[in-house]
């Protein structure tokens, strides 16, 4: 095989202590002019080119740093069949950049060490009796950190749309008062500095998982972050966009798997359960799980909580109302207290079961 | 409720013993003949028209036995816009039928009354060492069923297409010698009798979860079938597949979730942790889950075997090969001997935290 | 009918002037007093219910003007099986609404009045050079409006993420330069008002279809907004996404559907083709089709533009590179100047075999 | 790099001559007695490794025959990071197999060289008026083939299953006595024979596309088989379907695409416009589209057709029913006869648009 001349595997064999990431297979019959083209826009990007020739395709290895955006001139090139990436796109989340779990925490709460947290509260923040009523009934339970959304992302815009920045401040007076930590979603990156000043923990929703500004900003507070999966994000691009975050300077973030959009009609999203070993392997972060937008329906939330906690989960964001048949929104996905009471006393088991504590 | 003239009432509750089971939504503006002929549809089969009218839309209840073929006459008529079923379709699987949950007993092994049933064993039956080997190994660790192929569905005519009616008789031989219990996939209705003289339980693949006259047929056998959610089946499709088994003559059918298609390609399929709630409920069957499928990769296995137990699951259907390296079909998928042994060690006190016991 | 007494619709008829838009099923054997409950409640909100009894189920009819949040509480009692709506939730975006098509106008350009529109263009705007090129290649061609985006939303932070305010300035120079209208995309709700100032069209893209707060500032510029569909939206939730835009003030709204995401990986996205005739259907807005992101490979894009012209789109939004494999991003499906300009010549018989008309 | 002799690469230069599909990537920091065993597992195989170091992992690609089973073993090894085949699955389907395009014949009628064939019919054959009805109705416009099934794929068991064996008897009468060639639906591979000797097309149902034993038997009789892809197939399994039927011995397979399942609920399914180019593009097959089952509401039937032949198919599967409204199954879906006329005359021009003509 002329083309690969002994030289270049000498080379390999010396010189190539570099990341090879790319695989570039041609189409069969593959002119030898196209293969220089091809050959020449590697080596132009300062790239090594390594020809492999079987009797029916032609594969060439890319050595060297490939960043993610070469393979696409490649693709397009009309000689070339299918162009491979071999090494993960992240970096910062990796369990390879940084061997030990991260563990998050906030005030007297430690994310991801062993302890199962859970968050709980109401969907939305409707009124100061509502907020402060949940805030006790959680305490009272031994819950510690408590959700409660003040932006709204609403499909329709006829509904409730949330209480906004009075929200805010009703959460750090509820706070302050009843001694509970708060959390709760921003969805404009103009109210992320303002909203770092008033709660503790600060939330991505799942429309927003790819909203890339929002994700920079929230890379540049000192609070920690839930970044929720988006309801078709794959894993890769959900760890990729804590990636935005990461690389901003927010080392606190915690991954929240709420169930990914299929076509089954029986619950409003399916819980994706093998996303919570899998996000632990791949990543240090802490994984949190959230049953209720997983379910959308009561009946089956206890079940599924054990399940994650059973699959490593670190955590759940469970929606508790005081009255959910009143709920300005998501009622039928809301627990009341006397049902999260019960969770929280048959999740105990579980979380032995699998080495775990619960921090209640 | 003054608004509501008594007689109507009376009138309901003296006639109508019949199920309700139709709302047909008219559009706005429909014509006074069309209404009419709408409504002499209805009666025409039967059945009973109520008409209700608010300012914009007219909605028709049909009352009496609404069969499934009905909706599809009216949803044709130019002048509708919808047509609402309120009734479950199923029957015999709904847990209205048959309000104690079904136990399904197989030599000394009973599934779906609180213990745990653990089958395992190779995907395929590849040669009477393999088989012989297998069984051994888990009659050892306390398996009493296990599954292994003989006919294989494959994606592709040229791979492996599994022993056939030889390792029907094969699986025969190992169970009188080793006293296990053995489970196999049938396809083809033709084998389904041949099957069922040789094997203790059998199985529809995903692949055929609606090949109707495969469950047929599995319905005149009085062995136990386990049933497999096809790969984009609803939970309601699922029940349904069911209830043509049930309907034939066998009740003896064991649901299982095996992971349904979505959009995600870090895992062969996504385990509908959801459906394992949702089933227990709607349904009296037993419910098993296959975490080998849904997974497809070894490394999460073992979590989503104790995520699947702790959502309710009644048992588990495992892929284990003694040499997964040497394996003809899903090697990448299947545990190891010591790997199993090592699951069913920790799966103890998650059945336990949940209150059911291994039967191992 | 005689069944039904001629006192009941008169009732209807004189009293009741209002939406009809709930339907609330209960659990069989519900209690009289939970029936009771649930009868208040509708009460107490202002509504008027009418109970149906058939002999397995109670139906409740909602009559009155029902909000898009009536139905949670309702949801979240236990005695309700199911909580259905009958009437569109949207309204500004619907054909009910507004009987006429809406026709955008951009400069001398007019969207959704029977000429195909083809906004053509690089994925990114990557220096002057570039973005010259393309603007001169499509004018020549006869192609009046060029997309190129300056704000890139890129699944990894370590990939191009555009020129940014430079980029908006370029395309403005590069539009007085050489006449053609400029199309851009607009992530960050801070960028709305400067986009607009220097371009003539904007975009939302897929990725921030449910950023609600984007979509609220695109609703107060008076520039022509393009929305993509998000790629696990349905079509509701898409028209509903428009519903925020045309209710704060912006009347020129023109929907894209650009594929969305399933099972299958031999194309980025899968075309939603139904979507098209649905879309017209339900809306009054004009409707285009992104074929590149919708295959995300070259070979394919010819031929599903035909089809979307063919299934009555109004224009296309094709990414056109003048060489696509040097592009900074999305080579793989952007045309070269050749190709484009092959395209837009076949589809001038297919615009004319569905009585449409190429404006080029 | 002491573990690449140079003389591997030299063998390569020299020898070979084969195949090569596939590449296995290895975990980083694999220890040198576990990169022998892989090296020996090839080996044993009958296979060449060659391997490639980087600096974090060694990639192995293998040289030889390497058939669609080898992949799992290597897979399931610890050391083993990922395992890439790089050639085509399918071989028969392939264009690269048969350059040139398949046409199948049927009557006097041929599908594949460039008239659009349309068939078209009732859902289901219901009664000997209703059949006799439709295929006069078709006969008039020129229909030349009659689709109408007579074994039902239904969801419930207690839904209407069709005609049965009398059913196709029937088929036969009216095509005798109309002329009209006739297409049908087998399920049980016990009826293959049989229907093949009273029908002209025998149709695979998207419930059975992965039905392997259906697919041999479709493989041994002489008819022409229409394929139609399964809800939730790739492409690639598709093709790979396809591929049993042509090992099998028949050639004459027509490709039918009728929408997939995805998560929008505003149609029964999702018709994949992208697949008819690609299909048309990776086979040499004839590829028609069912835009009955793709739309499942009538509405939008028209615009789709003429997107699917825009985009490149052969033909149309469509329902028509003499009256929709009475239809037993799939009336909402179904065409009535001025709508299926009206249709049939707008497709003409799009035909011709497309260099194509209709065979009516």
């Amino acid at each position: 095989m002329k083309i690969l001349p002994i030289r270049i595997f000498r080379w390999i064999e010396i010189k190539l202590n570099k990341v090879r990431r790319m695989i570039i297979v041609l189409k069969p019959k593959t002119k030898k002019e196209d293969i220089q083209k091809v050959v020449e826009k590697i080596k132009e990007k300062g790239l090594k080119p390594v020809e492999f020739q079987g009797d029916e395709r032609i594969v060439i290895h890319v050595l060297g740093k490939v960043t993610d955006d070469m393979p696409a001139p490649f693709q397009s090139m009309e000689c070339v069949e299918q162009v491979m990436r071999i090494l993960k796109p992240y970096k910062l989340a990796s369990k390879e950049h940084h061997a030990q779990r991260s563990v998050v925490k906030v005030g007297d709460v430690t994310i991801g060490n062993g302890e199962i947290t859970v968050i709980a509260g109401p969907c939305s923040a409707e009124n100061e009796e509502q907020v402060m009523k949940s805030a006790r009934i959680l305490k009272e339970m031994g819950v510690k950190i408590m959700r409660a959304s003040v932006f709204k992302p609403r499909t329709s815009p006829y509904d409730f749309q949330g209480m906004g920045i009075e929200g805010l401040k009703l959460l750090k007076k509820v706070g302050e008062k009843t001694g509970i930590l708060t959390e709760t979603e921003v969805m404009d990156v103009r109210d992320v500095p303002i909203a770092a000043e008033y709660v503790d923990i600060l939330r991505v929703g799942a429309r927003n998982m790819q909203n890339f500004d929002l994700l920079k900003e929230m890379g540049k507070i000192d609070k920690p972050v839930i970044l929720k999966r988006g309801m078709a994000a794959t894993i890769k691009e959900f760890i990729m966009a804590s990636e935005y975050i990461l690389m901003n300077g927010n080392k606190n973030v915690i991954l929240c798997e709420r169930g990914i959009r299929t076509f089954e009609t029986a619950y409003r999203n399916t819980l994706d359960i093998n996303a919570v070993p899998l996000l632990k392997q791949e990543t240090h972060l802490p994984v949190i799980v959230d049953p209720s937008h997983a379910a959308g329906r009561r009946d089956i939330i206890p079940a599924i909580c054990k399940a994650a906690i059973s699959a490593g989960a670190d955590g759940l964001l469970v929606e508790m109302h005081p009255k959910p048949e009143e709920a300005l929104s998501d009622g039928a996905q809301s627990l009341n207290p006397e049902e999260l009471k019960k969770l929280l006393k048959e999740l105990k088991p579980v979380c032995e079961a699998v080495g775990k504590r619960m921090s209640i």
